[in-house]
């Protein structure tokens, strides 16, 4: 660590406190869940708690723990584990690592190259050292650039470009009249998590995939490239798992129990999540050769990336032939995992987790965010040395395993499943971080403790509260002068669903825990990600410098922990909860609305010869194909549950006030332990045993990635993705299904405020 | 021509009519201003014109008018200027030669180099000759690649990219922090007429100018490139005027009075047209390397174009050095007036123009429309040696010129003002030509007319009508479903204003004559305006190959004409104008509301510190500044007005269907003569003497071009800009004049449904 940047993040430190102190000092609103008196007292921890992580620990951490590469099987992430669980002793977690062995295939064989026809070319599909990095030159311990889970295979075949490759990028290719049957695919990162490339590709015929990082996404379009600047040199690449996640994550063997040494295993061959088709990721560099080979049609507007070329769909005259193969061997993950017990309630666990493993070095991805959890851990200690006792069992993780597939904590959550289901208070995620906005996403029921924990957090630029910062970020992105409004009225922000793309998938999405992801980001651009470079150099150059935003994360984790474990009445709240499952409903009905408008629509544009009038000879698009209107659904069982909620909210809620009468003294009653008990289900209430239709590990019936976006969620997503996909049948049944699952919450919520007046009637 | 060109275009002539000319029989409403008889015998006549256009015809004419350069004072201009002369003459026009003496500045010394660091670079400023094209070489003849109206200078300093030079980017660039004072500005092409991007500069402190061709907007980014496909190639330059032609167009030396032998005129240093900082255009090859040098703020999403660099806003170490030097000499235009005298309205005309000069070869601009123009000439002559005789005299006009400055429309149109006032009935336009949709923009009481006209046009690829394909078209482009509903129900199709680029604006905006722009576009997509690339070469490869929309433009043109010069009653219509002026006035109202609900909710986030709060430090962006909350206006003396239009409208409506009755026979009378001196003079009344505040020469109230968009119209302009550019005590007093001119108007058409009614009456 350089002197001036020291300096810089000491003076930060003794600034960031004061105002946000100030604050909290006149305000006399004891916490959600708390009474005054124990309101005060926590609020006296958690600012201790806060005054301890520092930037040099984060900064030393990171430099350790990035030295070398530390992918799953590598000498250095074994180390790297035993190293955490080392920390989490010394800072006073009773902490064991649990093995668990999994499926994880490593090259063996790599090639892509042009033949039959155009100039010569042979991708390099190598990322070069730079010399002013000094962990970019471990080329031996590094894995190759390559899509784990992909199926081996070698095929030849012309070439299409295929956009993002998603689902809507096909339907304008049939206008095109260019089919990918037999063909080998290559499509750009982002706008869907990359294994849905793949799966879309093969479910169109194609025979191999291609899959590479415009400049127009993260490299010379956004900015200088790496080393100059942050964003992605031309021979970089993403490297990313492929496999089949929104079908079910975690070991592909092993779906739904704990890849335990003698857990039943399927065959390699019988496991869906491996990819149907070839896959390889690769660079800009080489992408270029094989994009200007192509000719077909130019690429429309939308379709056209930042490399200095004509982009043309093709297919062209040259065949690409691309060969993957991989050696496909069981490697140990090992998940680090130290409890503090509870004092009170031991039998009620907050898990706090983030990712050790990584693609190569990762800094940025995962370790930014590993060291704030481990200073929010060495802080914990802290305090337990200083007389704190927390009323509930807390465990801190670091999971093995997550970039090929959420390995380490998926395998953990279904080994743990019953415990889980039995003790499970919350799960609170982070991995890497950055700089910028608090980002929080999760189960709604604590989106008002989400709040509550924002306005605690101090902005390290701005010196505003964390919460402050991102409600001025929303106003500022608001799209419509009545979402600004919200914003500006609403008591809480809204915070965003979660997809998949981390390890809360299998606590929120398998086991029912109510979860969040926590981290900051927005001004942290670059083009690392997945790459070798994604290393101490760069994160020290260009991300979160001085790890004041590192320290931010540790701060907020911290404080969500503590006010979980320490929380007389657990802080689920219903108002916002309910309120949310309105706005879902009110999505659903527009979205089958919208169907119905535009496909009328388009049926009558057919109709009036639209598409054959606008079509320009030179340049044909054949039209869209008529359909069948979509029928009108019965939403009302869905209307009838989603009242219910409001009004079992408004009940909990009306009982709550009851018992924050008089200072909350009657939150401390022993005899809250019943409601709480209940309150720790309440998530569990929104899965049910049969899963989402076709996909039985997704239990959650309102929160799953999508099937064909893979990051972004898709909320009450067995009813939207059957409208999206135009099974109508489905998607009645769908709502019946769903409706009696928020029913249930509504009782329980309603017995939870029976609980909870009767124990303040004491 | 090669024979399956000729094959193809005869193949397709042969159908063209047919499915037209079926629906033309069994369609027995009269022609708007027609009777029944008359109307049955001019359909006759105009389906002889139609029948009589061949491609042949227009591809050699193209091939010998593009066979040299033919800039202002070029030999083969004149030569050009004499044979279409002798055409006219030949198909029976009563045809002469006049002559202006014109301020064109031709290009001495032009420099652009870097300087002081960096990279040595001198900028080429050279389009290369390409083998297979026969006329790319004529190097002698050929114009240097140059900004007409530039003025002299010689400036050395750092480099600012400044996205396409408008308003807004400036805004942008005050934000960020960057000052252009003192520094060469570096615009790209588009979005702005070009002579607005010096101008908008030179207001904000710059010294200099460049103005380059972004791939992104006609280069590789669109498309294969000239020679492999019809985009810009890297050298390729887009000539053009850079005069303040929103101040005044035509001459500089002589603004309001014709350019003759003894017309008075300002000196050069008095010409306010001429820029006020030295300006030159430059092909992408060599602005890479400028725009390489730059560094400062990474330029935002929307600046970024299609070169494989990082845009920066600059500016950076190096600078440029930018000297353009003009020789300033009077140069003769030759415009061609060939007329047909009326045989029983001779002091009513009908005029149609094209311009036959060009930056180079111009094969698209302006000989694709030209050629067209002569087919009409031709076809016209046909149909009076077999006995047709057009009631109003016609005038066909191939203007010298445009390119520079709609130098010989101007003049002519200047020249013969009194003239115009008092017998110009309309001026139909057309300026090049493409493949696609037939566009009309103009004069709204010429609305209901355009749409007459589009009804009978047969579109060459579809079989459509014209009408039909554009309605279609208008409908896939619809932004929301309430314009689709519109566009499906209204009767007519809208038509645009008409701003400024080409030789109706004198007409229409000076003198006041009802005016049409007419062209075919849309499926033309190219790289090659105003280079030496646009040639016959070019377009037959690459544009109207088998000029079959060349036919079509002959068949719109000469319908057009035709149906004004024979109408019994001239077919203006107030209905749709009274509605267009009604659409403006909800506009004016919406601009200033959402100005004023704009700036409201800006100046609450600048308060609210979102703009301080979204600030990232690394990429410092300032808060916009507080701005005064726009005051209400007074829009009642405009919305009385637009009233009485509506009524008078309606009146005249009345008169005309009762004119209509029986056949129309009454329509025939001769004391219709009256009313067609009323209806002639209708757009002379939305005129008035002042003309625009600060720009006198532009006396229209209706239509101008932007002062800062240059081509784009502002429809009541003084109204408009002034509340764009927040004069508000302007804004007030324009409401007011334009107010009066409209009532005039309604005076007019009332009095004329009068004398209507009163000739039915007889």
């Amino acid at each position: 660590m350089n002197r001036s940047a020291v300096f810089a993040s000491l003076v930060i430190a003794g600034l960031s406190l004061a105002p946000l102190g100030k604050h909290v000092i006149a305000d006399e609103q004891p916490f959600f869940g708390y009474s005054a008196a124990s309101s005060r007292t926590e609020r006296q921890w958690e600012e201790k708690l806060r005054a301890i992580p520092t930037p040099d620990n984060l900064r030393s951490y990171m430099q350790r723990l990035t030295a070398r590469p530390h992918n799953v099987g590598s000498p250095y992430d074994k180390d790297n584990a035993e190293w955490i669980a080392a920390k989490f002793k010394e800072f006073g977690l009773d902490t064991h690592i649990e093995q668990f062995d999994v499926l994880f295939p490593t090259p063996k064989e790599r090639v892509v190259e042009l033949v039959d026809g155009g100039p010569k070319f042979v991708a390099k599909l190598q990322e070069p050292a730079v010399s002013v990095d000094p962990t970019s030159d471990q080329q031996a311990e590094q894995l190759p650039t390559y899509n784990a889970y992909s199926i081996d295979g070698d095929v030849t075949a012309p070439l299409v470009y295929v956009n993002y490759g998603i689902p809507e990028d096909y339907e304008y290719l049939e206008r095109l009249g260019v089919s990918v049957k037999g063909k080998i695919v290559i499509a750009r990162y982002y706008h869907s998590w990359r294994g849905i490339k793949p799966k879309v590709a093969a479910e169109h015929g194609a025979i191999g995939c291609l899959i590479y990082s415009d400049p127009h996404e993260d490299g010379f379009v956004q900015g200088e490239t790496f080393p100059a600047g942050p964003y992605r040199p031309p021979d970089g690449v993403q490297r990313g798992s492929v496999a089949d996640m929104p079908f079910y994550p975690g070991d592909p063997l092993t779906p739904g129990v704990g890849a335990t040494k003698d857990a039943k295993r399927l065959k390699i061959e019988e496991a869906a999540t491996i990819t149907k088709i070839p896959v390889l990721p690769i660079s800009y560099a080489d992408a270029q050769p094989l994009l200007a080979a192509l000719t077909g049609p130019v690429a429309p507007e939308g379709w056209r990336g930042g490399l200095g070329i004509t982009y043309h769909v093709g297919p062209g005259a040259a065949k690409v032939h691309l060969k993957v193969t991989s050696n496909w061997l069981t490697k140990p993950v090992y998940d680090v995992v130290g409890k503090i017990p509870g004092a009170v309630f031991p039998d009620e666990w907050v898990i706090r987790g983030n990712h050790h493993d990584a693609w190569v070095n990762g800094a940025e991805d995962p370790i930014a965010g590993l060291v704030a959890e481990m200073e929010e851990a060495r802080a914990l200690g802290e305090l337990l040395k200083s007389g704190w006792k927390p009323k509930r069992t807390i465990i801190y993780c670091a999971w093995d395993g997550e970039e090929p597939g959420l390995l380490g904590s998926t395998e953990w959550a279904e080994a743990h499943y019953d415990e889980l289901r039995a003790h499970g208070v919350a799960y609170i995620n982070s991995d890497g971080n950055g700089r910028g906005y608090l980002n929080i996403e999760g189960a709604h029921t604590l989106e008002k403790f989400s709040n509550e924990i924002a306005r605690e957090i101090c902005d390290p630029e701005t010196k505003l509260s964390a919460w402050k910062r991102e409600q001025l970020r929303a106003i500022a992105n608001a799209k419509t002068p009545e979402q600004r409004e919200e914003i500006r009225k609403r008591p809480d922000l809204r915070i965003p669903a979660l997809g998949s793309g981390s390890d809360y998938t299998a606590f929120l999405q398998h086991d029912g825990v109510a979860s969040l992801n926590i981290g900051f980001s927005g001004e942290d651009g670059g083009g690392i990600y997945h790459s070798i470079y994604d290393d101490f150099y760069w994160f020290t150059h260009f991300s979160d410098t001085d790890f004041v935003y590192g320290r931010a994360l540790a701060q907020t984790g911290g404080t969500a922990v503590m006010r979980l474990a320490d929380a007389e009445l657990l802080p689920f709240e219903f108002g916002d909860f309910a309120d949310t499952v309105q706005t879902y409903l009110k999505e659903l009905k527009t979205l089958l609305q919208k169907s119905q408008d535009d496909i009328r629509e388009r049926n009558r544009e057919i109709e009036e010869g639209v598409f054959k009038a606008t079509n320009d000879p030179r340049r044909p698009l054949l039209p869209p194909p008529a359909e069948t209107v979509p029928p009108h659904l019965n939403f009302a069982p869905l209307e009838n549950a989603a009242d219910m909620l409001v009004r079992s909210a408004a009940e909990y809620r009306k009982a709550l006030d009851q018992a924050n009468a008089n200072g909350g003294a009657l939150l401390a009653s022993a005899s809250l332990a019943e409601v709480n008990k209940m309150l720790m289900t309440s998530e569990r209430k929104l899965t049910n045993n049969e899963g989402l239709p076709n996909r039985p590990w997704f239990k959650h019936q309102l929160y799953a990635p999508g099937f064909y976006t893979g990051y972004a969620a898709k909320t009450v997503p067995a009813v939207r993705e059957a409208i999206e996909q135009k099974q109508w049948k489905q998607a009645d049944e769908a709502i019946v299904v769903v409706a009696l699952v928020l029913q249930q919450e509504a009782d329980l919520i309603s017995s939870a405020a029976a609980k909870l007046a009767a124990a303040t009637a004491h």
